[in-house]
């Protein structure tokens, strides 16, 4: 019998997130016998909360397929942590907005957060006696998901920061002799070096940049950091560092936490970066640039990994093959067969072993230095950055779709 | 009588300077008749000031070609102002580097105290009876030089600060329910808004991100700023403001050097982004993110504009041109023709009138707010920005050529 669909995005968004979407949608279009209207929440879960749920049949099949070249969260995301049992109010609120709009299938795409979510809200319906399949996806540029061999959403932003890396190493080079010695990049990840460490994909030949990653799994020893500037701004001319947002002291306090003070006298938020160069042009008397990605670096569609983006496409595919074959509290993950050719599959995880499990980069991944990655580092994250997936432009930039009003 | 050309960068490099390099030393081919071997000067004027050249005929064809897909300066280049009559030795240096080579004609690539170099050498070698054309060739990503058009660089970065913004008001406007407020991005662009101002080209609507464009020609004033962000906020549940680092106080000092103070009482430089962000966060407790592209705007081959890139090639073919018909002193400038459909054509202009001038954004650009654009900048703006001139991928990142061994 036919039901309806709702789908909902979680968490900071990616890249590729909406081709997720597309996927999902597209996948349920080919099974009209089973699923009805396709809706999803309007920022998140607090859509389902409100329901304020926006029906995607007024999409186009041609409009679904352009989801797939947008980046950010096309029907917006929230930050809404949803636990059982403290937010008891929030499921009964969520399992009438199912009721109401005849919602038997929920997907929800985000982080292990939201795979808790989604967990505790199948096991929630089943003793309320509300038949519904809860199926996660999987999505986070943090990649630290278990199981999964990657998540969607990781692979484009490792393209953008080793691209970014090699762009910027190749100016640094340029302008080394006479003035800028050091370029430090912070990227993302504040638990895991995942982001940092695909840097090293930017290293050809031992020599080449970045000379320096600075990751969350190890602790900033600045004596140590000091000492391999100078001899690689001795050696090279110049010195390139990658540092994660999540760089810590050895007694876990964040470096952007450091204690800045503005013209106020405030503390100052944030910053991994300034925080270097400001240590190194003391410390050192070393010229230095940096640039911040931020928001950048997740949002960049306009270089999206082709690997991510049919990743983020199979996995909603897969939640609703997994919905048709019947099933309840799982998620879709990525399997590697093998690294060179890249060879990946669909497998399936149930939420429960997902949920609020965080996943570090492994200790085999970080070389011995603690400064750079391994060749089996290089091995892991190389994959998942081939192919560009390129967007339509129009007028000089991206043509890309935004949320039309219902 | 054929003659050995020397060929130099100068100052902070682009994402197409490259691609000029290619224009001069394939025209050069053109004519074996009149030009011999084309020399680079290694770290721009100091190598010709060491003789420390790099002989390009060691390049084949494909190679000469590569250089148009290959970001920063690949012969490296130098911040070293020279200035008659200040630097005299070194001029007289140059010229025994002419003798030396046989070269008689010198190009230089660069910006508007490059081209006064340019301007004095050519005067100096004839007060001193040597025989060599010296011809300027435009190049700055600030888009500051006068009579010409627009400088070769500029294009794209001014693409790649539209789309950065573009993809960055993607995200926070998915975020921005329940976490980040405003977004800030900080830009190049220490004396002159063209960079900034080209953030303007990302809001296609009244209504579109970003909603503030802060320029170096606008005193920053804080009240009216804290207003119109929280104004923004109310209206569109987020704000996305771009800053030139440029931006000054009504004082005429740099925000960039606001008393910021670091953990060792240090003065802490730079960061008009991290600024801002603590300003409102402090003043309105707004959640902001905040981004600096610094290297990664001006490095950005990855998204170069095809048309910047073609202009680049222009300029440097063009400059072969004038040597070839005898000139002296001059550079190539870019004439715009018509907007839309654009059309440019090369035109001259003489080094006297280049050297030492900045061009500022005419007032007609900024809006009577002084928060962003007006239609006639984005209509100065949009021609630039046009084609997605995409470099050659291996293995997952640009497959960017570096200066062999010699």
């Amino acid at each position: 019998m036919q039901a309806n669909v709702l789908y909902a995005q979680s968490g900071g968004v990616t890249a590729v997130i909406n081709a997720t979407a597309a996927g999902v949608i597209e996948a349920c279009r080919k099974h009209p016998e089973t699923f009805g209207k396709v809706y999803a929440g309007l920022s998140g879960i607090i859509g389902v909360l409100e329901q304020q749920l926006y029906d995607t049949s007024v999409f186009t099949d041609a409009e679904v397929a352009r989801l797939k070249q947008t980046p950010g969260g096309f029907f917006r995301s929230c930050r809404h942590n949803l636990k059982w049992p403290q937010h008891e109010a929030d499921f009964h609120k969520i399992l009438a907005c199912f009721k109401a709009y005849n919602i038997r299938y929920f997907f929800y795409n985000g982080g292990n957060d939201s795979q808790d979510t989604t967990h505790q809200l199948a096991e929630f319906c089943a003793r309320e006696g509300y038949a519904v399949q809860c199926i996660g996806i999987p999505k986070t540029i943090d990649n630290d998901l278990p199981i999964t061999d990657n998540c969607p959403g990781f692979g484009s932003v490792a393209k953008y920061v080793g691209i970014a890396t090699l762009e910027a190493s190749m100016d640094i080079a340029s302008m080394c002799k006479t003035s800028t010695k050091v370029f430090i990049l912070e990227v993302m990840g504040r638990h895991a070096g995942w982001i940092a460490g695909s840097a090293g994909l930017a290293q050809r030949h031992d020599k080449d940049a970045p000379h320096i990653i600075l990751l969350p799994e190890v602790p900033f020893d600045s004596e140590r950091f000091l000492a391999k500037v100078q001899s690689t701004v001795d050696e090279q001319g110049y010195c390139v560092v990658v540092a994660s947002e999540g760089l810590q002291h050895a007694d876990g306090t964040f470096i952007s936490a450091s204690g800045h003070k503005d013209a106020f006298g405030h503390a100052q938020l944030g910053g991994v970066a300034p925080y270097l160069a400001n240590h190194l042009q003391t410390q050192l008397k070393l010229k230095c640039h940096w640039a911040v990605a931020d928001y950048l670096q997740r949002s960049a569609r306009h270089i999206a990994s082709q690997v991510d983006l049919e990743q983020a496409i199979a996995v909603g595919t897969a939640a609703v093959e997994f919905s048709l074959a019947g099933k309840n509290g799982v998620m879709p993950v990525i399997c590697r067969i093998q690294d060179n050719p890249y060879r990946w599959k669909i497998g399936e995880a149930p939420l429960v072993a997902i949920a609020n499990q965080e996943r570090k980069m492994p200790a085999d991944f970080i070389r011995e230095d603690g400064f750079g990655i391994t060749e089996k580092a290089k091995a892991y994250f190389r994959p998942l950055i081939q192919g560009e997936a390129y967007p339509a432009y129009k007028d000089g930039l991206p043509d890309y779709w935004t949320l039309p009003k219902q």
